[in-house]
């Protein structure tokens, strides 16, 4: 019997990893703010408070745990002071886990741990140097190192869940795929201020599939999540400007969009491929589009 | 007006530094679950529940935190599982600390933080690469790198104290100065597992001092505490015995005393003696003389 808590459950990566989770055979508790809507068990709870979250877990006695919440709130997360909170609720909620009998956990990290200030043509892979810019990086990083030497000492299977970049429904209207997607639905001209970053865009329901890949997988570590391939911003907004039949506005130079990297952010994805044997589909022009139908369908049923 | 918190105040080091702070002009509240008999100001909390360590916080509203509180149950520390709950309480401390308008702040490290797993002839300075061994040694690490993160951020003063092998009163029974001592007063062999292991001994009062005088300071980043000097176990049993007037008691090879470290793990205090301008007394017999002392009328008092 395999019985799954998967916090952050309502949130952007987390209402597409219970479909799949189910799907794998496992009984799926959801716990989050506010209960959503998919048919799993819901448990609402602020996981910042420790009674709550303690007595969570003595509710559900999980066997494994999918930890995907923390502060994602869109232009201030990055430097939060809650980066703190989310790594001490972390560290307690592993160690609540693991004392009630707890087997197997992934928790969800970020290529923001990795060195960016290096400049690399490869795609990183697991074995990357980590210096996070930022307190989140940082906080996300601290917290893997502690909860990956807790793991090894009492014998809890572990692996940390690099995500790369993400896209697709309900992702926050800031980000940069839905401003690219938003801009060009109101006509109006894309302006990006580093078009020639290179980033790995990943669709959320891929990023889903293989978060439940990895959790039912007993591989251990770190693992990236991504596509395996590299695009440019401006090769985005291009591809999203086709596609709703605007390439004239689909291109530009100024500053709106803060992405702090420079060098390419691609994900070496072997580890993924062949030891979770997980590959994602890589059809960027069809998850671009899928993405467009739901912005489309979100704005008329906003009345935009 | 400074108004410094000090937290594990009753414990083997924290009892060291309220003398210094009351003597170097700091207000001293002094927090432990116990009170002590020190004339400073006592409150009594348990730092690991949130809500008194919160209200701690509120009520003190502390210019500067002086962090000393731990796990550090003599044999299980290095592993205890409570050293998640520690980090974890400490990050909420911290982040509680700044929130109340705290300015400086001073965590009590480990050298069990450096990389013992590289011989090395040279004493370690503040550059050293960091490589737990231990769970406890990953725990403090991953607590400072994230609190120094979130101090930069913030623009919080912060000072990361390096213990190394501290020695004194109070000390647990178990520890290899203690246990040197208490065989030797018992008349018995001295049986030292690793006689030739290096270490960087300092008298705790000595390493109290050091503490006020960093807090005192503007000095940020990692400083080491230490003697500056190493010493050979076997050659600190040899000092002991000479002083008791029992050479003949005070060598042994037989395992006792698991000390996991293999290089000499001797503090570079650089940036102790000329940043912060404290120079530790250098007098080993003397310390080791006036802690025999200790020893000598403790058990008298217990009628041992």
């Amino acid at each position: 019997m395999t019985r799954v808590l998967v916090t952050g459950a309502t949130g952007f990566i987390g209402r597409n990893v219970l479909q799949p989770l189910t799907d794998a055979g496992f009984e799926v508790h959801a716990v989050a703010r506010t209960s959503g809507t998919a048919d799993v068990r819901w448990h609402q709870a602020d996981l910042l408070d420790p009674l709550a979250r303690r007595a969570l877990v003595s509710t559900v006695r999980p066997t494994h745990l999918l930890h995907l919440a923390w502060c994602t709130e869109h232009g201030s997360f990055w430097a939060d002071a809650t980066n703190l909170e989310w790594a001490a609720a972390s560290l307690d909620l592993v160690a609540a886990f693991r004392s009630a009998g707890g087997r197997r956990l992934v928790v969800a990290g970020s290529c923001a741990e990795y060195d960016w200030g290096t400049v690399r043509d490869e795609p990183l892979d697991e074995s990357t140097s980590c210096r996070p810019a930022t307190l989140y990086g940082q906080a996300k990083l601290s917290t893997q190192e502690l909860v990956s030497a807790w793991a090894r000492q009492t014998g809890l299977s572990q692996a940390w869940a690099v995500l790369f970049f993400l896209f697709g429904p309900f992702e926050h209207q800031g980000r940069v795929v839905p401003y690219v997607i938003n801009t060009l639905l109101d006509e109006r001209q894309v302006d990006l201020r580093s078009g020639s970053q290179i980033c790995d865009f990943l669709p959320v329901w891929e990023a889903g599939r293989a978060l439940a890949a990895l959790l039912g997988s007993d591989v251990q570590g770190r693992v990236n999540i991504g596509s395996g391939t590299g695009t440019r911003l401006a090769d985005m907004a291009g591809r999203v400007s086709r596609l709703l039949g605007r390439p004239d506005l689909g291109s530009g130079s100024q500053a709106l969009h803060p992405v702090v990297a420079s060098p390419p952010l691609i994900a070496d994805i072997a580890r993924l491929r062949k030891e979770v044997g997980f590959t994602p589909d890589d059809d960027l022009d069809s998850a671009l589009a899928s993405t467009i139908s739901w912005w489309v369908s979100t704005r008329a049923a906003r009345g935009a």
